[in-house]
């Protein structure tokens, strides 16, 4: 019943290829299903000037989708001269989800940067910008413990995300494109490896959902997480 | 417990001002404690290009806060050039919460703008933008009715929101700013009047929550929307 | 013969409400008939860098307008990403008005920002602007000197602005809106409580006006702005 | 006493280069004094849209500054991404008071866009670029009453403009930079051939001044625009 | 004598993996070296307005770099709010280069907008581009023959582009980052398959030179854009 | 066989009026056949962030266009809000040939700004700028080493530019706007006083052209620049 053949509480197929660029800390090259986003996590050592002195480090996060990314072609941001809407809305998202798996003391007064570049977008691109971001994390991190620049491990626990829907009346997870575009409720789930809850976003477009399908989407979303989790552990491994 | 002695369920007070400004089609100023914001709605004929011809209505919204409404004196965005980040997100959230109650073939081919402005800010004025923008939404629909060029009621519903989160270890409702700028957890809950939810946002800058706590913030959320409800009632009488 | 039905001489119903936000040092809500105001003044310890280590002071302002402020609406500056050309304008003539009335020496090396938000218009807001806007100066240089950070006062007049014209072929006094779109001349005087001259701004679009005219406004405007002084006075008491 | 040697009632030295450019219909270029000002007048059928088919034409100005124009350089308004709050109260100006000069049905629907473009500042350029900016359009309708495209002459009355302003005490007339930066009071009187007033603009910066003295500068200023719209006449006979 | 080992005549390795997103009309992703550029082809009814109407039609190209592409994290244009004048300088480049090759009847009056986004840098990103370029154009070519929207071919002349410069006193072939940045003279030809020259641009940053260096520089540009169309052709075969 | 009638290997007349402007250090009014350009130049005591503390001066340029230099009138940059694609490449071309010059040794750790401004286009304006920009930075470097600031000469050979091109099918020199707009080949030269190279831009636009006829266009130039160099020599002696 799902465009895709898929069952309803079937993930997409997950690929995580680390290393994808030379020049960042950490690197990735997430697929889920046609979704790929390329993910790169550079180290500095300044702070945002809010937290200059704390001794406490930062994560924050870009995101951004190529033209041709999608099936028609959207305008270069940089060109039409600012960031939608949309772009601002996820790149916090994503940020604020990164943050709340660090240990900020841990990690000390630098800045890490994770930017998240959509190269084909076929739903999801938010999740999969998190759960490839958080990989890309870890390979930084890795970097600044094998230097002995970090010493305690400031990534207390794993962080990803999933999408599930409503889509014709049924709870479905990760929706891709089609289902995304005809789903009258949506949700992303930001959660931890241990099954903690960092953000959760429910949303209905023109509808209203209940408690009751609330309960259902969050149990598909526990499943789709723990998978994904897997999937980082073994990349980073 | 909490910095303004209010229960843990307890709402701060709440006044609905209908009429505020004599140009728009529908107009309030709510004040849901200390934090005041004037919502204006205007009707106009055009819509959306994506709609147009459709026969389908629109309701969207702008979200703006005075330099001086905060504690601190923030940059105008007129002058700074680009609305912020957090501006763009919370006025896309209202936007949606508000379309979620409109039956839009009912409304037919025209456009709503709800306009909410916030005069004076003490936490949750998003919340306050949802719950007085309907009650702008309201009045500006009464008056297609009244003439005759909206017949069937196209809102189906009242939409109101409120706050929740997580305050020294502790589920509150409503938080206010010096509750908010400490709470580990905190969600917006948008729903309707029959109790339907539109849109649930839980989020923990630098924590984590399970969903037990998930409960119990919805069901606080559940008493206060409630009571807006009234409060919308009461005011469009 | 006025629309309104006032005499060629008489001002609008003036009220000054003080206090109507909490946050800002000085801050009132100023009704000149249907033109509502919202005026806020913030005192910052720093001064723009032309004028740092002179131990001058500096009174600065900001002008904007609501969307739903006028008849129609316009489109939030905030979005449209700078300020008009008229925004622009009034803002600096506000700027210029007030410090004339201040001595920047007693003042001291701060500078207090005046934000002058239109809430609702009908005619003559950038009087109205600098009239309430003087108001909430007084309110927060009040707060300095009560706590002797300002030792002598540095508001040596009152400041207040009123605007005349020739509307139908007869000068009058306190232009609403119906009038200044049809007024041939139309004329702003900014004054002090002692009756001199801070700016004057006399302009004919598409039309032209005589010396002898010119002083029938300012006759007009000297009797409005001494009830507009009275106003202030009887507020800030 | 002035710091030129000039009488108080003296103007600078006027001088109007007419075609100055190939391409304008239009153009001269104006020096008063060290002040020098391009005027270029552009024709074109197109108008604005809030006139679009009503038979009425427009007039309006652009105001720009090389960079080095100045004393010391400043940044280029194109690089900086927008044009100041200056600029834009000065281009407003130039085509209000252009405007007030021309009969609009007798232009016909179409737009003569003056441009002035500061290529050498002392002080007064916008009183350089009405006076010039006014030769430009001259000689642009010339050119439409030449080929019959316009049949009655639409410029009813030269208009021309000039500053005066209390230095050292004393009431002077056509202030250069050393007198305009130190005047207490500044006036730009914009007038007609015969004599009429179309904008008065009079400031004191952190000053009041009497209408006594108010008299006196438009004393002064009936004088040097007489003088100005005689160099006029003579330019573009 | 090269950082890398190379002969001085010696290209870096070259592969072009097409297809390598698949909504775009043509795509692929070229690698030089460790350059590395995602080049996508959107085909389009729509032309620009200054040739509506003409039956010509038209080739555009844009080009990003990701902001970790290269050795140190570059700020995102989109968020600094507009696109460089490196950006503008290359992206202008490569939509001339493409047109020159390109029969603008035979193809019609639509357009092709080529996207050549920087993944990774590492010298010689705007030659990469255009090689890489070209293949996805001919790639969405390919496909408007296939379904007989376009029946002659419009690409008369493959386009490659390599860079050559004087590299520690000598002429060396295609330039990587570490020569870049220390060579006195670079320049980028930009050839047809046929050994036609459609664009040469040759720049000595502090330095000068000769016109038989030139000559030099030429020679070995020759010889590698041979190699590229070679590989141009194999990946489109 | 030329539209100017002039032979296939001559020059516009060229003029060189030195002084132009009183406030810059150095400025010149050039004049190619119907191209003039304002040049001045500015001395700052600052440098750009990367070479401060180096004891190394630099050269910068800006470039623009009076909105009616052309035929038809452009809209200006300032209003528009940005630079256009034109306006940066052919700025940064100034800046980089002008800095090929330069012994940034000799001149110290200072910047010099050349802002080349057209007043009247007639093709050729980029050269034309070059040629004019270095002149009037001839005479502010003058001035800095008749004050003794500067000692040992740092403009170590004259720098000019001039374009050639194919028309109708022959090499000519020195383009104008009727040539250059049909020409299908044209070349950009910037060489030294002394016939050295400093950047070489050839392109052909919808076109291709043989290494022979690069040839020719560049003993064409060659010819161009030296009678540059004299008017430029002729000029600041």
């Amino acid at each position: 019943m799902r465009p895709s053949g898929r069952d309803l509480s079937e993930m997409r197929a997950v690929s995580i290829e680390t290393g994808f660029t030379k020049h960042a800390e950490g690197s990735c090259l997430i697929k889920v299903g046609d979704t790929h986003v390329l993910c790169t996590a550079t180290i500095e050592d300044r702070v945002p000037p809010f937290i200059k002195g704390s001794g406490l480090g930062w994560v924050t996060a870009e995101y951004g989708m190529l033209p041709r990314a999608t099936n028609t072609r959207m305008r270069r941001e940089a060109s039409s001269g600012k960031q939608g809407g949309r772009t601002v809305e996820i790149q916090r998202l994503i940020g604020r989800s990164l943050r709340a798996g660090v240990d900020r003391v841990a990690l000390g007064e630098r800045q890490i940067t994770v930017d998240c570049d959509v190269i084909q977008a076929d739903g999801g691109t938010r999740c999969a910008a998190i759960t490839g971001g958080w990989v890309a994390l870890r390979l930084a991190v890795n970097k600044l413990m094998k230097t002995g620049d970090v010493v305690s491990d400031p990534l207390v626990d794993p962080v990803a995300a999933v999408s599930s829907g409503i889509y014709a009346g049924q709870p479905v997870l990760d929706l891709d494109y089609p289902e995304d575009s005809e789903a009258g409720v949506d949700g992303n789930f930001i959660m931890t490896g241990s099954g903690k809850l960092i953000e959760v976003q429910m949303s209905a477009e023109g509808s209203v959902f209940s408690r009751a399908q609330m309960g259902e989407l969050m149990d598909l979303a526990e499943k789709g997480v723990a998978e994904l989790v897997a999937a980082q552990q073994a990349a980073t491994k």
